[in-house]
């Protein structure tokens, strides 16, 4: 694990791989490493094996080994989801401001009429809005679970409730157009319950990658009776939805993953909740007034793990900087898009000012983080701040 | 690695990871874990890393870092080269009759014109049917290196030569249009040379899991000015060809495995027609003439750890069976078609009857064999095919 030399509060970008789920990984590289559809018998135990732990995935989410199809990530599972559109002339799909990049390429380069609904200060989607954009072609409703830089909970099951209505008044019409929910749960999968009967979903994107497990694999969940169309074609994998050999070991990574996380879904919130509360209070009373910090977000309706904060005025790019100085670590937003110098949508869609918008961080915390750790962070934290005041102003 | 109880001769189906491979990608999964993309210092260090890996995997192929997109294996690799096919019209391709079920399932979901060009009794393509099949909408060609059931080595630079004169041609009608060759080298990587000036390819597929590197990574080479379309949307990843977060670890434990292969290509050479020689030897001495195993294609165009053979008469679902008890697993072709119980396409193209196909076993050499474990295979197999010939003729 981590080094207790540095400072890691980031935890939205990349999650290091737990020890439990790394030795369960390990079996699978050289020891049990045969093709799963070939004849044999250690190759057919390495089938059941790879199935058995889809279903221990599935599990983690109120559903079966059958409705999951795997992935290489989200990017892959959410581009996957999009293309129940391709049944459907003249279909539109409708994504919050706020949706990360990977939904709102897949939705531009895979839909042409892209609606996008607006969400208020604190990143929650205008439910009015979004039921106001629904017409008789809109297939497909896709809104993150958790937003990846503020953390913000959006309200599924009433989006699920307003779809309900629109499917029961389609049908009273005899009009058969279906009407499906999307939702990315990158973010969320060790915070909250994801069960997706209680989302009330009808597709989810999970990822390994955010909750221990090792990257390059995700997984879909896809509802039954929805026809999906494959982005790759081959050998027929995952009921001829994914091709190419099943990547076993990571399969059981990321299982073991989500059963971890979801065993200690209420104790994280927990931990997560005191640690934001030290954070928070400890900037604050360290900044002595010299700057109120801008905590983004409602934290009632906020990942547990996240404190994104803006520093209006300042350069955030600067703070991360000094604050890497001092071994911690911290970003302005998504990491793919941070590396692009690309400002962060979603600031913008919460109504932050550029220059709002140019101060503001990412904090996000995991695992390794304890009182001490969140209460260092935050003391140079404010530090740092101070003396870029100082340098500014004089 | 692997136990010596068992003798395993699938290594076309499945390669374990080696153990210079699994060190190499260790520290990649809890200490170095950082998203390649994210700010601070020892993710800018990860990014490094991966740069430098995707390099030296790119040298080992004779190309540059820049050429490759990594993706999750040979099958996404493959379709992301069937995407150039998109930006022409009425554009149409050629493979041979003997592609795996990625090539022919790629080429006929992304192309409404494929031409299949038939192969000799050894699975060597028609060169003269494939020049004639070309006209002036051939956008690509799609050949893999070294067939997967066969071993069968297809002359890719005589292919590359007609393509030039091609090429030529057009030139001189002022007609630009291009002619690409592509081509699947995951089964030739530890074998034989694959730098893509020698094979003049200008893409080129290569796979991790069939080379001791981990599942679920592999490479498309693409040379310059050569313009293909994600297949996936979103982080912009890879120069916007392959979007998700960069699976680091894999990528790591693939270059390594590359590496090495490259290393020992001649040493494997040596080896396995060496073991190859003894196995044949030793199961035509065994079978004391009650029957005459066909050996199938040419070795002197075929990967040296191939000895795919031919009992006439015989089923090898039986023997593969009556193997297994003997802890001895081969197979009949590739796993994802065996797995579904389809007859083999390779097998027909060569001009094998059913009942010969019925009766052919793929028998694929690697690491672990030596002259022991084939020898002992040998005789066994013999042993096994004079008890089926018993029982059947009594």
């Amino acid at each position: 694990m981590l080094d207790n030399d540095f400072i890691y509060l980031d935890y939205a970008a990349a999650t290091p791989v737990d020890s439990r789920v790394f030795e369960a990984m390990k079996p699978y590289f050289s020891e049990n490493f045969f093709n799963p559809s070939a004849p044999y018998l250690p190759a057919k135990h390495v089938r059941r094996i790879y199935e058995d732990y889809k279903n221990e995935l599935a599990h983690t989410i109120g559903a079966k080994g059958n409705d999951l199809v795997i992935t290489a990530g989200a990017t892959e599972s959410i581009n996957l989801a999009f293309t129940v559109l391709k049944n459907f002339e003249n279909a539109n799909c409708i994504i919050s401001k706020i949706e990360h990049a990977s939904v709102r390429e897949a939705a531009k380069n895979l839909c042409k009429d892209v609606r996008e609904i607006g969400v208020d200060k604190n990143g929650l989607i205008d439910l009015k809005a979004l039921k106001n954009s629904i017409d008789d072609n809109t297939i497909l409703i896709s809104v993150a679970l958790a937003n990846n830089e503020l953390g913000t909970i959006e309200p599924l099951s009433e989006i699920a409730e307003i779809i309900r209505a629109v499917r029961m008044d389609r049908l009273s019409r005899n009009d058969e157009t279906p009407l499906y929910l999307h939702s990315d749960a990158s973010q969320a999968m060790s915070l909250i319950d994801i069960f997706v009967s209680r989302l009330g979903v009808d597709m989810l994107t999970i990822n390994s990658a955010k909750v221990y497990g090792p990257k390059g694999i995700g997984a879909l969940y896809v509802g039954h009776g929805i026809k999906l169309s494959p982005i790759t074609f081959g050998g027929g994998q995952e009921s001829g939805l994914r091709s190419g050999t099943e990547n076993v070991a990571s399969l059981v990574g990321f299982a073991t993953a989500a059963k971890i996380a979801k065993e200690h879904v209420n104790g994280n919130r927990k931990k997560y909740e005191k640690l934001s509360k030290l954070f928070r209070e400890t900037l604050v009373k360290n900044l002595d007034g010299v700057i109120e910090p801008k905590f983004l977000g409602n934290q009632k309706k906020q990942l547990a793990n996240f404190a994104p904060v803006c520093f209006d005025g300042l350069d955030a790019e600067r703070l991360i900087f000094k604050l890497e100085d001092e071994k911690i670590y911290v970003s302005t937003g998504a990491a793919c898009a941070a590396s692009k110098g690309e400002k962060s949508h979603v600031l913008t869609a919460v109504g932050l000012t550029d220059s709002e918008i140019a101060g503001s961080l990412r904090i996000s915390m995991g695992k390794t983080n304890d009182e001490e750790q969140v209460k260092t962070a935050a003391e140079k934290m404010a530090e740092i701040v101070k003396k870029e005041l100082e340098r500014i102003h004089g």
